[in-house]
């Protein structure tokens, strides 16, 4: 198993039972996540030793977000505490013809003021094989996007191979930065890339029209550039999604089989397992069985409730394999 | 925004959490609903000054009722109370190919009692728009009959525009009069009628073969009558639903899209929504606006759990657009 | 109505509520069920008088088996306490891609120790029609599978018709016997079998190819038997399969409509529905209405929760007839 | 163990869950209890068989209740059931300073339309010993009155021993009768009356002030009354109440020994409970023994959710004994 | 009654059910509170017209918390909404010796970015009676200082009386300001503050050893001062306390009696609804009652789950006359 | 902060909620508790580095446990995994006079086999401060007496401080040897024992009469033994308890303050909070201190629901300082 360090913010998660709205709900279901640790979540169910990096408020409710990043066997000794508040998200979950809704509540946390001095380097990347970082960080402050910065500069000087997932979210950019004069530079340092041509257009303010035409000109600007991966999602409903994914070297295109999503049980964070599956699978294996992996596990999280995949590398290999789906397992 | 009265009887609602069957649940969700009052929440939800004609018990129960009411934007200030019990309906969802089944225990309710003399109608009807009744209330007792033909009436003389849904349930009517009886009275001051082939046989004693002979005959009859609006349900199962809409006037037929429907969460007062939405059409738009609307309402409404739609009028465009359906908003 | 024998062990059934996985619940619901009293509980709901054999524990949990079984409609009058366990099975429901998963802990439980002399079987089999076995209870213990043989001798020589459902499982047989070494016995009594060709094969130590096969070769073999129903499941995700089911007799083949199931709510006890539907049709009709009554009881039961079908003998009805399916009923 | 017939309504108990007011409840638990059956219930828990007469809707909620009754072990064979409503009642837990409360919805019930030749007395009574019926029953209709003076005087017929607990509730006599009209006739054929000074007021139209007065003339009034048993309550808070008992003879008095109870968890059905324990006591040991049986009963009572006691007799004895009181039991 | 305007925050509050610690909670119970808001659901639900002024983000919850208020009765039409986020304070029940702990997460809430010039005076305050305010809104922001001034000036010049409730925290003054700096000022225009020494002492600036020597200095300084009253708390456990009051005027003292409160369910709004209770009484009553009747509903709200009292006038009277406290009431 | 090793089986804990009995229980409650994993997890939650010793199944339940402690702050790094079972308890929680009632369901649990040398002590025991055992495990098997004694030998050649509470339970020693043959080795290697005088009795298989003359044989007979401590407690209901402890070394008595405590939520690992406490406060504090301390978390436990402590040093420091009993933090 390789070791592997992820770093971003954890959100807690507020949601309505059932399919209740907003406006119905007396009780909220509580999560933590937030894409990367979702993406470490993964990682460590399946046996990689896992160091997620963030900051949480030095309150009862940081401290249990802490512990359920223990509890999915995330490695959580690196994680930092300051005064200040929790980043929330409340999250409507759709059906049918009606859409989820997610409110955030995340500006000022605890997170997005770390202090980018009270990480060891030498100590967290000690032996460490891979680096996970998205987009989402460097969008939320000046500290985070300093932090990511110097975090893949660091795994750069210690050959770890750095997966980036661009993410962009154009809601999130309100630090008084633009996307195209922090990512480029953080774009560098990564050797798979995560993204859509949407993604890359933000990032680099451009305007590639077609994906190929991205690839063509990321892969001729960012000579550390191994791998681009994408995934392509139908939304039919809120209820029923068709997904498939490819990833691309410089050479060759690997795709994955489509997948017919119906009676889709929770949407938030299958992009996530499926980065956390191609992570996994490239470490471990070929491109090709990575990108079936990584669908695979990207496929089963919309059956799983809550942020994190929670499925054995076994039932993800059941899946690509198309062994006894649907069968009661006794 | 327009200023529209709806009158009707509000009933507990009172049903068995996620798919169980009365007989085995060990607790019950409590809902207030009732067809014209669903309308109004849906109108009041969109802005709509909506006052609903309603009685209650004159306890906690019925404080409740009203409280739910109000929380729904509703007008409840010409609500009255009296001694007496409060409708009561039993819903066990359906699924799959097991129905849906009501039971209802609303005979001899505090509403079927009013006091035809304890509504003010200069107060009530003072710059109303529209008022909105069903085939249900004059079924119930004599008092709610006369009660309805008497707010007709009023608001006809006011030149308000009277919506009505037809809606005849045969096991509603045992107070001792037949529909044919009641409704013609109450249908000659209805200027929008929402029914059926069925449902108009049934009010005029009739056996109309076709809904446009029904509708033929309808305008020839009703000099009042500009609009006839019917709904087509497919039902694959319980989980599996077709539905459509047209609204006809004397000249012109305009038509909805139809909506293929799976993964239903909760089929109740999707009706209810489709005339909010067709009389919200109607009042700040055209025919053809008016029926779109209102099916997309309609549709909505099968994923939201409860009697009423609780959807933005920007949540229906949306749908009626075909964008961006089943995405997260964030 | 009819007065009908089950036997075989109840167990405490325990899952996460709505799609949760074992990992991520924080309370179990609580069932009681094993296929044979699944059986029994069906026929009782339609009416039969059904008389339950097994034994619990004597402590508060095995208390409130019986008085589930109880609750179902069942006679638990010789139901025996013995000091012990409780047979447990944890049950993950499945969801679109994802496999429902079982984990029995049933090891060593009060019924795997049943004494068998605590049995008085003039009393018990009293005006009895049919008696109902299943290849569970041989498998579990040497009492048990000495109990069946026992129970079948003793309904053979009152001339009562012997239901078994053959039910081979292959991580059950742990001790020390073959399911050859016991199965042929115990078929010999049997008039009704309800089993596959992988069924047969291991109870009978055989190879057979086809249905067909194995067929010709049970009629030649036991000469009691008199009918052979087995169903057809195709797969397609927990949450949708396509099931039919066929009953054959020395010379005719009796098959039901195919039923498609999207919207599966709980897959478990779907086999003992049909198998309490076919009995029910047998005992009362013809093989013909006794294969579609089955189906269309193991249909019905997908939509309801828990290891009981609770549908009444008219719901059933309706869905052979194909009457208004998912409609709501008022 | 003795055989037991105990007679009257049992409605659907709906209260909110926690300490939630009606007002603010969005969910509702569900139980089943009336006065005689929770004391049939408790008999039959302790082993004795009962038999409960009443009558319920025939739909899926009276099917229901029925199957409730049965889980709690009582014979519900001679249960009829007619169209109609079933009886309901709201309950609010009270706590601390502020009351229960409790909404009545049970007129026009199935029960109240009971149909006297339904019942075949032969067969109820075959070797019953006891019988116990309340002033609750006839003050529901005529035919519920003439109902329990007919089963009252087909025990006296039958030398059973009869048991009423005279529970005056002023808001029920609604059908036109006073208590003085129909009571004194019942308390003729009762052989042990639970009762107060008021109960005995209002049942005989008299103005005792103090409970020996009431005694000694009924016993001078009553040939076949041999015990007048009564309890004391004081209610301190919803919280905190005390409770004693006594039983009087026409000779003795026998009283419990007080007990304080506090953290109270549901009032409801504590009498029952009682009236259990004293029945129980008086069928199997001395009025001592009963009373303090009954009174130790009746206090679990207030610790259990509900409306029957669901407590074993030895879970009993060992409260009157005293004995390890609050510990845990491995 | 009366028409009384209540202004200030309201909160989503968000608490782990039952006894949970946030540490182990997976669901968060919703209500929505706020001191000020919590004293005029109280008003409302005693019949007075309450209009309460506040702001909430003008998104889904946003609109849910307005939608609560109505639900309780306040009339919601001078609401504001704004961009930005919802007030929230995580609520953790204490349970014996074991504190309640409130994390407070309202910074930068829309409320505290209330623009002033959005409130139409003269139509707010027409026909208004009394106008209630707290110590905590002046705290919160220079915006929110600067509109409770304009407010008080305003009620005053249109001789509304004004309550305040000072509730000194000292860690909610974080713009900048000392409460001696904003407080003054807003006292001068108070004709009845609710408030202990320690309040006094923080407002003014002052070190008051008794609540005497305060109320002396108090009625000197302010002219318009009419009421001071004051609330005594003794804390023996989070489930029991023990609470009383006084109001005393410039010549006279009046006291309520001392409630014991075991079986504490919810201590949150408990000063709150005193302070209702206090000004219902002395709009309706005299300073005697008032007290009384503000302490009874202080008492009650201990026993009623979330921020609101929830209890009728006829309630408190019942307790404040002692009669039939913990009874049930049929 | 100190390092310490615990060892013990931790079972799956089922509970139903509220005040619910086995008997009506449709839901049950997970946690999972064992009691030296309760110690460890108070340790844990202090800042301590606790490793647990224990053995699982290796399926998806036992993975689940494993999480559950990593949750806790446990170092679950050396945890065993084998085929088998999850031992399980269900407990019933008392109110009132109604006692908890434990049901085990343990026998053969995955942990009962473990393999004692799977345990490598060079790596578990590097630079250990502190072990703690329990009389539970030793009871389980032979394999669990045989790991027992290992770890105490283990550790007391490495000068490690051992805490051992002997808690005799009857049921428990089924495997075949007498406490007397297993325990005193044990005890021998014993630095600090938490017992009563019955624990020593059983364990020695003495009569001692009291707790003084018990003592004063147990520092003759063991010469490694510092300190023994002993808890009293009066169980005046389920709800109302009084408790305190006193520990004794060969000179000294240190006794802490009594608590009385009144609404108790769960009695459970009350004892294993006291250990923890008194565990912690002998590593970093003196005997006095810590027999508060250890008293205080014990007291404390009580308000907590499930096995595990989940209070702050600063908490329990609090209710040692007797501060702010009872008042809202905010």
């Amino acid at each position: 198993m390789k070791k592997i360090v992820s770093l971003g913010e954890v959100m807690l998660r507020l949601s309505p039972p059932s399919n209740e709205r907003f406006f119905q709900a007396k009780q909220l279901n509580i999560e933590f996540g937030g894409s990367e640790a979702n993406v470490g979540a993964a990682l460590a169910f399946w046996g990689n030793h896992v160091i997620h990096l963030t900051a949480f408020p030095d309150h009862e409710i940081g401290l249990s977000a802490t512990a359920n990043l223990r509890r999915n066997g995330i490695d959580t000794q690196f994680i930092k505490y300051y005064p200040g508040r929790m980043g929330v998200y409340f999250l409507e979950q759709g059906a049918m013809q009606r859409s989820s809704k997610i409110i955030y509540d995340r500006a000022d946390s605890a997170f997005t003021k770390l202090d980018i001095k009270d990480f060891n380097w030498n100590e967290i990347l000690e032996n460490v094989d891979a680096l996970h970082w998205s987009g989402i960080t460097p969008a939320l402050s000046q500290e985070c996007a300093d932090f990511t910065l110097l975090a893949l500069k660091e795994a750069d000087s210690r050959n770890i191979t750095v997966f980036g997932d661009l993410n962009y979210r154009s809601n999130l950019w309100n630090f008084g930065k633009e996307p195209h004069e922090i990512m480029p530079e953080l774009m560098k340092f990564t050797n798979v890339m995560i993204a859509g041509t949407r993604d890359f257009n933000n990032c680099l303010n451009q305007e590639f029209e077609t994906f190929e035409e991205a690839k063509a000109e990321l892969f001729r600007q960012f000579d550390s550039l191994k791998y681009i991966s994408t995934t392509k999602r139908k939304s039919l409903s809120s209820s029923h999604n068709k997904i498939s994914a490819k990833i691309v070297s410089r050479n060759n295109i690997f795709r994955s089989r489509e997948y017919n999503l119906t009676h889709i049980v929770d949407r938030v964070g299958t992009g996530d397992a499926f980065a956390g599956g191609l992570i996994h699978g490239l470490l471990h294996h070929d491109p090709q069985q990575a990108v079936e992996f990584g669908m695979a596990a990207g496929a089963l999280k919309h059956s799983v409730p809550g942020d994190i995949l929670l499925c054995s590398e076994s039932e993800i290999q059941e899946l690509v394999l198309g062994e006894s789906i649907g069968k009661i397992k006794r």
